[in-house]
Parts: C-alpha cells; structure tokens; sequence
C-alpha cells in the first residue's frame, strides 16, 4: 500500500483568500435572501448607478413579438436604493421552484456578484435560487443517500470520435454485489449537451430524492451528448475554451439517433419535437407511420408525452396525438402550463421517472 | 436487455433556444478574442457607460496595503468606447497561461457576458481564458485519451458524516484487466473544497496531457474536501444553494488530516502553511520535530516543496527547509516567481506529478 499513495498538501491560509476576496470583489451584500414567507431580497451594491431592476422567470411576464414569433419575456422589477449605495427589491411570496435571474443596472444585464450559483444555457449564463417546499424540495440537495455523478469517455464508432457523457449511477451502486440497474437514456434537447440535464435539470437530486422517498426504482441514468459533430460541452473538448455556439451542426441529422434503434421499452417525449420542421430533410422524421407502427406492435410499457401549454410545439403535439388515437395507440399524457422551459423539464422528469421499471 | 432502457426525447428548437438568448442577454461580442500573436482583444457592450476597465491577473500587479498585510493587487486597463457602444482593449502579447479577469463598469465589477466559462474560487467567481503554448497545452483539453473525473460520497466514520470527493481515474482504467494504479490524494488549502483542485487547478486537464505525453504514470488521483464541518461544496450539501463561507469552522483542526495517518511515500508540499500561525491550537502543529523524524525514518521516495517568492508565507517555508537542512532530511525544492494564487499550484502540480511512483 504505502508504495502507492502519495499526499500533496497545498495549504492557504485564510489571510490570502480574504485578500483574493478583496481583489476580485466578494461583495459582503446577501442576495438573494430568502425570507421565511418565501419573498426573496435581491441586493446589489451599485452606488453610482441611476437605475437597477431584476428580471427572472419569477416575475410575470408578457408577450414579445420577434421575426421569429411571439414568446414570452420575463418581465422586471426595479430596485430601490437604499444606504451605502445598497440597491433593493423584495419579490410577492414565490412558490416552490428553482428560479433564475439576472440584474439589469443602467440597461447592462449583470451577474449578480453575491451569488456563486449559476447555470448554462448554451451561450447565457444565470444566476440560480431554490424556494424549498415541494418541487424544490426535490431539486434540492438533501440528506439522502447521494448517487455518483461521472463524466465519461467513451469510443463512438458511429459518429468516428471519442465523445463524452454524464452517467449516474445510485447510492450503493458501487457496493460488491451482483445488482442489475436498469438504465435511463435521458437526452438533451437542440442546444444542449451532456452538462444540461445534470445543471439546468437537477437531474441528480430528482433522482436521489425520489429514489430515496421509495418513488423511483435505482436507475443507471446516461446522459449523452446529441450534437454529432460535438465531442463534448463546451470548454471540454479540443479546441478548449471557445464559446458555445448555438447552432451545432448535424444536429438531427439522423447521425446520433441511429444509436439507440430499436431499444428501448419505456418512452418519454417531453416538449418534443415530434412532427418534422418545414424543410426538414432529417431521416428521423421520414417513414414516420411505418416507423410508429413498428414501435408500437412491441407494446412499449410506457409512452410518455409532456408538453406546456404554451409550449410553440403544443399544436405539433396535439397533431401527433391525433395521429397516435387514430391508430388506436395508447399513451400517456401530462400537460402543463407554460412553454418550452426547463422549469417544464424538470417537471416531466419527477412524474416520468417513478413510472419506469415498474 | 430491452426492459432494461428507457430513452426520453426532449427535444429543443433553434427557434426557442434563440428565444432565450434574446431574453437572457447572449451578447453577439465577441469576447475575450485571442489574437494570432497572443495579444487579447476584450469587448463589452455598454453604450450609456462612461467608464469601463479590465482587471486580470495577465495585467502587472501593484501592492496594496491591508489591515492584514501587503498584497499583490491586480492592475486595470481602460477600454476605449468604439462604434456602437462596443467598447474594447487588446492587451500586449501574453506568455502561455490561463488567466482570469473582470470588467470594471462605472466602477461596478461584473462578469464577461460573452464568456460562459468561469471558475469559483470559494465565494467569487472571475471569467478565465488560456493561451495556448507551453504552460496553456497543459491546462487545455487536447485531443488525447480522457480519464473519467466523478463526484463520489463515501461514509467518513471519523467526521459522522456522508462526505463528497472528487475522483479521477485515468483513460483505460474501466476497461476489463487486472491492472493496479497508483493512488495520489490532492489536498486543497483553506477555503477550498472537492471541487477546487478540478476547476482552478486544471487537475483533470493536467493529468490527461501529462500521461498522454508519457510523462507522468497514469494514476488515481482523490480530491477529497478538507473542511472538517462540511460534507461537501457551496450547493452539493444540504442544505443547498447557501453561498460559500470563507471562513469554515474546524478546518485545520486535526480531524481530517488524521485520515492520512503514515501512508504516504511520496509527499509534496505547495505554497504550504508548514509552521504553526500566531495562537494556533491546532494539533497537527504539535510535536513537529517528533513527527519529522517519524516521516524521514520511513525515507520517503519523494519531499517535494514548492513555494513562490513573493508568497506571504515565504518566509515561514525558508525557516522550515533550514530546519529539515539541520536535520539532514532530503527534500527537492522549486522555488518560482510570484505568490499564494493557484497559477502556482498549477504549476507545482504539473512539476509533481511526473516525479511520482517511479
């Protein structure tokens, strides 16, 4: 043993870290605060500044007209200033959720500098906060037994590359043992990569909290990266740090799909894309009956269908469910409010998982 | 096998995923822009700014004093505002490293909105790029064999708790043999966690390149979190997305360095706290002679110092190495340019690294 372990002590000191804190601006102010009656405090030190507002997906929002369609905007609230330059705003008492926001100071869109926690959206980055009860609850990080979370390498002979994936695999996985897991394929949408269900989904503590609350079966869940000409996220593949670009090409070109032919029992479509877009010439979507057919002649034990409904995709999926009764096939169906949000997602994902492997 | 896999499609459109980016503040800058001769271009786009400088740790320092002591402060640049609020700098040619920096708004610091990558040094986050080169290949993700890094929690009797460490296992290491791999534990210094050594140290990075190169033998390499009160990082732990405290109690108080008692052949110190500070009780600093004699009886393979010049804790490490001279222990010692920053402890890690299990 001793041959094969070695130790490296690299100890800081507390004085250096508080000087690095000064150099590179640990503010001192606490936001967001979380009150007891779920209002949250945003905070944000800006004495110079004429005007500062938050914008989040807990504020109402309203109807944006684009070239590309009507969505909605979060809307804004305005902070007041308060001493010492302190700028202020309490929100209305917030449900149970895992909200994002960002502060915007004199028109400029700002981190908020208080708070560590962010996620990545593709090509944005914002700040997080959890209002516990229940959906946060489940998002949140508990006293259970934890699975590992692992980014792996792996050989794709298909797409002629080494690519990488997130696997988890849960608590007592690794005890010795001949336990059999079943496996999840939870894959990511346009944009994505093999990071978003694991950051933007909570996927981990979903499934940490319902496996230990006795609702989900233990379960390997692989968390694959869909943009075939995309090794991994970015940052983690050759050419290093260069930022991410919104539209991966061969992105459902059929090339990454053609892996899990045929495969698989339990299905879930959440906010799915599941009629072809006008000039799509994506083999996916070709031989769609034939393919349906197929599919469904292997009484699958579960097909799974979620959407908002103000999702843009509702119509395509009301269409596809048509299609689906008239040929008397069976599945299941979950709507929400809302549109084509990770919020959504992260929903489907806590009502989809406790009905697998059953 | 088919009852064993479930795949879910949540598919995302490009037309929503530009959606979010209107609504989050993706900018379209491009920023920071490595240039062919190494010079950076950084932009912002502020068009009602009246000030807006960049602050790095590529820029030269100037001392600041504190009620604590003199410190190395990063230096600013003013960017100039161009056409259309775009305002920009472009730095002089950079020698290969990674760097990181804020932008100074109006005398507010925030964040790079066209650089989504980041890293957390305990409570503040900075925007990081590389140059590439001799010391930035090494902090790069190259095209080479990858290990696998997982986040694992293990039962730590010792703290009576569920604890988290950060693993990694070299590429070829799951494949089926019977092949053993030498284990080193890297320990961060006060203030950090599990995740430290991974995102401010580039340890994943630096192992992958070094062991593709044939420099270094591949290992098994455990981050595990040093703070004795904490199960895990800022978020990973209940009870969640509570921000970093800098301070953390019972850190350094002995319990977790006692985990480590006599196993290790090969030991490196970086930037280290060797000798007790002022009032310390702690019990690790006690009987130092007593313990030293007991370490060099056994003949380490490897005593491994290194240090910077200007670090604060300069003075202590010379005082120390006279000691160990005294006694007649063998050490190796690095000596390089500037202080207490994890710049070094790249550095250190990467000279390490290769000496070990020889």
């Amino acid at each position: 043993m001793k041959h094969f372990i070695s130790i490296t002590a690299a100890l800081l000191l507390g004085a250096s870290a508080s000087a690095q804190q000064d150099l590179w601006g640990g503010s001192g102010t606490v936001s967001p605060e979380i009150n007891a009656d779920n209002t949250v405090t945003f905070r944000f030190h800006a004495p110079k500044a004429v005007k500062v507002e938050v914008t989040g997906d807990f504020l109402p929002t309203h109807k944006m007209e684009t070239g590309r369609g009507t969505f909605d905007s979060p809307g804004t609230a305005e902070l007041k200033e308060g001493k010492d330059g302190i700028w202020e705003y309490t929100t209305e008492p917030l449900e149970s959720e895992l909200y994002s926001y960002s502060f915007i100071v004199d028109g400029l869109k700002v981190k908020d500098p208080s708070n560590v926690f962010m996620n990545r959206d593709v090509n944005t980055v914002t700040n997080i906060f959890i209002i516990k009860g229940d959906r946060g609850n489940l998002y949140n990080v508990n006293e259970v037994p934890h699975g590992t979370v692992s980014k792996v390498w792996y050989d794709s002979p298909g797409l002629g590359m080494k690519r990488r994936m997130t696997v988890y695999t849960p608590a007592g996985y690794e005890d010795i043992g001949k336990t059999r897991y079943p496996v999840l394929y939870l894959l990511h949408g346009m944009g994505g990569d093999e990071e978003a269900w694991m950051d933007l989904g909570r996927a981990s503590q979903i499934l940490d909290n319902l496996i230990a609350q006795g609702k989900a079966r233990p379960m390997i869940v692989v968390m694959p990266n869909g943009n075939a000409a995309q090794e991994a996220a970015p940052g983690q593949a050759a050419p290093g740090l260069q930022q991410p670009n919104m539209q991966q090409p061969r992105t459902m070109d059929g090339a990454f799909e053609s892996a899990f032919p045929d495969i698989v029992n339990y299905i879930g479509l959440f906010s799915a894309a599941v009629l072809p877009r006008e000039g799509s010439t994506s083999p996916i979507y070709q031989n769609l009956d034939e393919k349906l057919a197929v599919q469904f002649s292997k009484k699958p034990a579960l097909y799974w269908i979620g959407i908002g409904n103000t999702d843009f995709l509702y119509q395509a999926n009301k269409e596809y469910r048509s299609k689906l009764d008239a040929a008397g096939y069976k599945y299941t169906y979950f709507e929400t409010g809302e549109g084509h949000i990770w919020k959504n997602w992260r929903i489907y994902l806590s009502e989809f998982v406790p009905l697998l492997f059953r």
